[in-house]
Formats: C-alpha cells, sequence, structure tokens
C-alpha cells in the first residue's frame, strides 16, 4: 500500500475536541445522537409524507431519501431526481424535519445543495475526488460514507479532500464492508466506531440497513452502534418494504422503528447519551 | 459454493428454545451472559493465579488460557503444554473459576478433557474435522470459534459434525474474519449474533480480543456485543502485556477489565440481561 | 446482492461476436493483442518523450500516461493537468502512439476527449455512473478499469452505462482485487479473462503492474495474462522508478520491459496470438 | 498482524537453488512440470482405473483422488477411507502412475502413507500444526494446499512446520483464495508463484479446479499457471461430471484434459520447460 502523508485536518493532533455539528437546531456530538430515518428512495409525495410524520414521531430529527440513486445497472429505477428534491422540502417544511441527500454528479452538487440540509456522498463515490472538492466549496455538512473496500486511513483521507477545501462539517458514515460473508449484504465494521474516534475528531454514524441488508438484523446491530459510541444512526424505513423501488428487503416498517427507538433510548443512556 | 445439506441438529427447526448450558454452576444462555477471561498463554503460577483472583473480583465467570498454542510459527512458543493444564486445574480448584483451553490435536483430547472444563476448538481447526468428531464423543461444553475465512453457514455445518457425534452443548465463538482492512487485526462481525440467532439454537459469544487486535478498541466492541444480544465475552487479560508471551497488544490491564465490567452491566440491563 | 437486471448491450446473447477495436490503426481484438505502456504519471516532456521512445521500439503501440491523477490524500502530486494532455499530444505526434488517459471529473470530459485517443475510467470511478453516461456520449473508445471491490457482475453492469448511451468502443481492464493478502499491493484476478469471455463480447485487457504492485512480479502475470487468453496487457515503464511521482515500485525500467516484451511473442504465439 | 520470527528452513537464504523431488523417477522441478489429475473422490475401481488411464494417455504423470474427503457437512459423502486407498494402491500399480491424497487426521497419518507416493495437507488443515509435525516426521514428499485465508506468509511459515521436523519434501500447492467475487469459486492467486518463487526454494504448484470451480475456466487458468512459471498442476477429471460425488461442476471430462494438455505443451516450451 502506498504510504501516506500523515492526516492532517481530520486529526485529533490538529483538533483535540469532538467535532459538533449542528443542522437547523439539530445538534450531533458530544453525547447528542442523531437517529436519520426515512424511504431508500423519495417514490413519491404520499410515501414520504407518511414516512416522514411516523419516523418523526418515533423520535428521528433527520429525513433521508434518495434522489438521485446511484444503482449497478441503467436499467434500473434512477431516482425521480429533481422532482424528489422538491418533495423533499416540501416535506421538510411542513414537518420541520431536515433533510438529507445524495450527490452524485459535480454538476448538480449546487441544485442539491439548495434543496438539501445534509449533502451525502455514497459509499461508490467515496474516491470520486472531483466531488469530494465540489462539496467541500460548499457550507452544508457532508455525510461521507464508507466505501466496499475502502480502509480507514483512506476514508479519512478521503475526509481531507472535503475538509481542505474549507468545509469542515463532516460525518462519516460506516455501512458495512464487502467480505467473503453472504449471509449479510455487506459486512458492518463497528470497529470503524473506536477506530476513527482515537484517530480523528470527525462525527461518525452507522448505517445498519445497508450493513446488513435485512431487516430482521438491523435491530441488533442499531443497539451494538449506540453501545459501541456511534454519534448516530441512518435506518432505511418504508411502509411496504415489498414494494419498494430499492432496498426493500433491508427496509424497517414504521411500527417496528419505532419500538426500535424504544429499545435504543436506555441503552443510549446507559453509555451516557441521548437519542 | 457448493450447496450444503440443511442443517439439523444446530437449527432452530430441529429445537427452536435457546440452549442452555450450565458449566459447573455457572449457566450460560437465556439471559444469563457469561465473561470468560484470562492470559492469552498459561505462563506461570503466578501469573495465572493473581489473573485468575482479579478477573473473579471484577465478574468473570471462567477462566481463559491456553496451554497447547497454535502457532503461525514453529520456532515462537507453543505453550505449557501439561504443565500448564496442571497450573489451570490448580488454580481453577483455588478459585472455584470453571476453565477453558484450546485443544488442537485429537491425541491430546483425552488429556485436556480431564482438565479443564470446555474445550475449545481454535479458529484455524474449525474445519478440521477429526478434532471435531473426537470432541463430539466427549461430555464436556465445546467452544467453537469462527475461522478466519468460514461462513456462518459454514461455522454452523462445523458444529453439526459435533452435535451429529452426540455432545450437544456447543458454544459458537466469533472472533473476527479476515479482511482488507488492517487497522484492526481482523474485521470483528457482529451481525454473526443476530444470523446465528435467527438460524440456531446454539449459545454464541464474542472475543472482541482478537477481534480487533487492540486493546484500546476492546471496550467499545465488548459493549456492542451484550447490547446486539450476545450470550456472553471472551476477554484476554494480562498483568503486563508488553511482556506477554502472546497476545500482548490485545490484553487489557485488571484494574481496565474491571471498569469494563463495571459499564457492561447497565448494557446489559437495559437489553435484559443480566452479566 | 440485489438481483440485477440481465445484461444487454455488453453480452454475448446480443452479440455473439468478439469486438474489434481500431485506435488509429491499431487493432484490438481477434487475435491482435495491444500493449499500453508508459508512466503512471506524466512529470515532464523528457520524460515522457523518452519512455514513449523505449515502450515503441520495444512494440507497445498505445502510449500511457496520467494528466489527472486520482491520489488518495489531496497533499499528493495530484498530476500536470492540461499541461500533461499537451505533453502527451506532441510525444504521440512526434511517435506516432496513440494514448491513453484518465478522465476523473465529467466537466473534464471534453477537455480530455480532445487530446486522448482512449479515455481510462479508473478503479475507483468504475461506478461513478455520472461519469460513465457523460463519457458513453462520445466518440472514443473507453478503458474502464475495474474497482478494488467490484464483481465481474457489476463491472459488466458499468459498462452497460456507456454502451447504453451509445459508445460501443469499451476495453475492459482487470488491475488486481482487494484481498487479505499484503505480499502484493493487491490480487491480479486472472480468472476475469474466462468470465468475462463466456458472458461478454467486449475486450478485456491486464494490467499486471496495479495487480501486483512490485516490478518483480510483473513479468510472470504479464506472461500468465496472454496465455489467458487476454486481449491486451497495460503495463507501466519509468526510466527511474525510485524517483517517479507515483506507483515507482511496480514501474519496470525500460530495458526490462523491452525483455518481456520479447519473452511474451513466443506465448502469445503458442495461443494464436500476435503482439 | 503478529509479526513473524522469519523464515528459515523453506528461505533462499538457507539454500538458494531451486528444490528439486523425484517420486517414483518422476522428477519435479527445474523445468519438469507435473501434472496431478484424477477424480476428486475415489468412487469405485473402474472410475478410477479408466480414469487413470485416461489421464496418463494424456500426459499426466501423477494420479490424484481422495479416500478421506474434508466434506462441509458431516451428512456429506466422506470417501471410502482405507477401500479407497486399496483401490488407489491397484490403479497406480497397474498404471505405474504414482499417487497423491489427502491425509486429514495425525491418527490415520501412518496409514495414508504406507498407501500413498505424495500425502496431501488440504487447505482446511494448513494451519492444522499437529497435522503439519506428523508428516514432517514421514518421508514421502507433502502436497501442502493454500488455506482459504491464508496469507503466502503464513504459507511458508505452516512449510516450516514441515520443514522443522526433517521433511524437506514439500510442494505448495495454490487452489484459489475467498475474496467477495463469486462467479468464480475462490479467486485463483496466480502472483502467489512469483511471490513464492522469489522467497522460497519450495516447488509450488497449481490447482485451477478448485480456483475456479468450474471446468469452463480451468483451460485458460492452467495455461495461465505454466506461464507464470509453476512447477505444475493439479486437475480434476472425472468421466461424468454430472455424476460426481464431489465437484462435479469444476472436472474436466477426458477428452477435454487430453486436448488442454496439447495447448500446454507450447505454452510450456515458450517459456523453457517441459510436461
Amino acid at each position: 500500500m502506498p504510504i501516506l502523508k500523515p492526516y492532517k485536518l481530520c486529526s485529533r493532533e490538529v483538533k483535540s475536541e469532538d467535532t459538533v455539528i449542528d443542522v437547523k437546531g439539530v445538534k450531533i456530538g458530544r453525547g447528542h445522537m442523531v437517529v436519520m430515518a426515512g424511504p431508500c428512495s423519495v417514490e413519491g409525495k404520499d410515501q414520504l409524507m407518511e414516512t416522514a410524520k411516523a419516523v418523526k414521531a418515533a423520535g428521528a430529527t433527520i429525513l433521508r431519501g434518495g434522489a438521485f440513486k446511484p444503482r449497478t445497472s441503467p436499467y434500473s429505477f434512477q431516482g425521480m431526481e429533481e422532482e424528489g428534491l422538491k418533495l423533499l422540502k416540501d416535506v421538510s417544511e411542513a414537518t420541520g424535519l431536515p433533510i438529507v441527500t445524495e450527490v452524485m454528479n459535480p454538476r448538480d452538487a449546487e441544485l442539491i445543495h439548495r434543496y438539501t440540509d445534509i449533502m451525502q456522498i455514497g459509499a461508490r463515490n467515496v474516491q470520486n475526488f472531483s466531488l469530494l472538492r465540489e462539496v467541500g466549496k460548499m457550507e452544508k455538512p457532508i455525510l461521507l460514507k464508507r466505501g466496499l473496500a475502502t480502509t480507514i486511513e483512506e476514508w479519512l483521507m478521503s475526509s481531507e479532500y472535503i475538509l481542505s477545501e474549507g468545509n469542515n462539517k463532516v460525518i462519516l458514515c460506516e455501512r458495512g464492508i464487502r467480505t467473503f460473508e453472504n449471509a449479510t449484504r455487506n459486512t458492518l465494521d463497528l470497529s470503524a466506531i473506536p477506530v476513527v474516534k482515537e484517530k480523528s475528531h470527525l462525527l461518525i454514524i452507522i448505517d445498519p440497513s445497508h450493513g446488513v441488508g435485512y431487516w430482521q438484523y438491523v435491530d441488533s446491530m442499531s443497539k451494538a452502534a449506540v453501545a459501541a459510541g456511534a454519534d448516530g444512526l441512518m435506518i432505511e424505513v418504508h411502509w411496504k418494504p415489498e414494494e419498494a423501488f430499492s432496498d426493500g428487503p433491508q427496509s424497517l416498517k414504521p411500527h417496528k422503528f419505532a419500538k426500535l427507538m424504544e429499545e435504543l433510548r436506555p441503552i443510549a443512556k446507559a453509555v451516557g447519551r441521548s437519542i
């Protein structure tokens, strides 16, 4: 492996205290855990509004939803694009939930920045350096997912591309790495939490939905993430997972999500945090 | 991958309720978490006795220690062998802690069975089918570690080798799989907990020490394992990790272990379990 | 893993005969092997010109060289950018060698398309779908590297993004996948050759330099690739590897490259091909 | 990863010239390539005899066949055991082909040593150190397969267990490592050839059948192995692959094997070797 230059802006040596980010009044970090929830894809106004209300009632404080979707096949549903962004904005205003949505193309960054509160860089773009530089010049927080084969060292180096352009509001998101195991969609690497916390002041949240790929295991891994010291969770929730345009098998129904939120609170308390 | 015959004896279909094992009065399963702790290798009487007393005082209920050590190099310390077994027995009697130790050779199985309370099959022997059959004919519980590249399906099939010989006291132990990430020694696959619990009635515990390879991360992963629903933990503890004959970097000092045990209790309680 | 829609345009079912591509008179496919060689990065006029002459003399028919470099760290050398493109063009005109160089940003695609003969999509961008669509609208051939954790199925699906936009001149390039092994930089998956040839009519070449990461092993893997049925090779060559701005350890010196070319010819002949 | 003591007996520093092994007159090493071929499992006398004659006629010089079979499930066919050994012996005497067969249990080592000419240690037992020591005390050559998650460094260290007991006739066999790719059963790591050749004087052969898992790809990878400098091949051949007790999908029919042998000869010649 090439020897990398040492980390700079993301490192504890440059900034020892933990980063805290405020997203329209939602504080993330130093004991304040965030739960981002919502559908994989924005599919329509009713779907989004009902899901948003349900996840808010259960305690989620950020709404997630994809408008531009990175899909393995060009023949799969590619997202509602700008129409999806508008729906996200409408639902955000109606519910008061800030939103997070993905940007894939540097050319769309401006557009998405206008609509969203947090910009997500997906796993496939973790080393799309042109895109990282682009969002690094913007103001809103960046959720940077780890890639399927990205070492923690490389992931932190990708955050440097954003930080070095001036945007210091980076939230790392572990979402599973690719291994030989196929009982789960990916292998959720929860040890990334203590490793990142040791080396960096950046926030780190966990996406158990992509990590395991089956809703049955999301519950257990969400609890583990909270106990391990994550700064938050990102969870896929859908009213009718069997009809979802994407990632149905890993989406929780709203009542299961609500039950999970109940069960997470005492664990968070046990590790000195609040959800 | 070859299509396997369906699981039989380890499966929920054959036996729906969770397995419970009693090791000299120490109950494991259905809410009773076990903590097995001690040094990687048995190195001498004082080392073992002092460590045993310390881990017992902190709340561990089983003593671990290797007498026959599987080492990558034939030129590394290979364990104290039978002398080590005797020390384990002595310390067990003095402290009242049952012991767990590894068996590597079918020819030594009888010998080790005489001394120990739980027989451990190490990661490298998870598909040593001759050894699995051998311990399957014995009475004492078997701790079956997952191999570095063993799928959960294969691991459960290895348990079938033991169960089909008549020994139904199998404890699975996840201890990290091998991936591309090298910030940790292995990648601890905590999602194995819900996957195993769904498919099997067998107990599953977590070895975070081997999973991460550095003591700094053991704390976080132990908490995660408890929250995720593991039936127990196996943790390496050493008085002077820097002088340990093996695995020093991943061993906790006794006072750190004691602090961890304190912190684990409220998490266990939050998920309806006791340590 | 998500169930993908079946391949369309890349598949043997749609087009049974092998693809052949003509790059300024250099035929690739159906027995005509191509060797693309040159430095990892364009570093200056003399370096490039001397290397180009040397690789041409040895039998290479395409010149490689990076002007826009994807680097893990933002603090590493990022390439000479447009100045580098101009040097490539000059050297191409002087030597008659067509060139291949990487495009990373959709916004730069037009610029690079003006200068180069083949556009390379690097491993990190194999699922940068915006970029794939962009180059899919262009005329020149696309060299599509496999990602570090990309399955062959996903890689072929990425080629569909290009093909479905109208550009049917895709050359796949295997350059190693990421595994646990660290004696080599990556693990070169030569079995990708027969797998791709079975499923697809597209060309596939091998980049042993990135695959193994050390010049000592490039020789052996180049021979293996030819014998296995690859349509070509991409090899890094540098006059002074110890002073290279990037990837020095995996670069061959010109005289070693010339010797390798000599040794490849009888192997190519033995499998009914010519270099 | 633990820092290992340096290699001793397997290293080039201790013995610079390549090892050569003579198996009943079959020379392996220094230009003499060996082809070991035969069925995965010994299934009966006729099957074995006919296959042996066919592979001999095609040019194979060692007969392979499993009598003790390591199977993931205890409910799968486990081999004909001693009866299988007898059949191997009979067929060996009738055809003049020396044989190679697997040993799994230290207790069976004596028995198998009596019947076979080369003792095989399978991938699952590459770090079964008790077994390695056992065969290290014996006289016949040992074929040591690489494990699914064994680094080359660990593999060489396993060879040290054999060498340090006095048996210096070790043949390493690469048979694929476990990765995320599932178009092939395993990922055949042909770069192990130059890496092993650089560090060690031991012989290394390739098992493309297990490496790829489908007969369609065995041809291409066999050619690649020869070109890359392997000292030999181990190939599964079966008269009726669709009826094989194990590994049918990766077995070549005799006429395909014969055709492959024809095609390998000019490649071997091109790299200065003979088959």
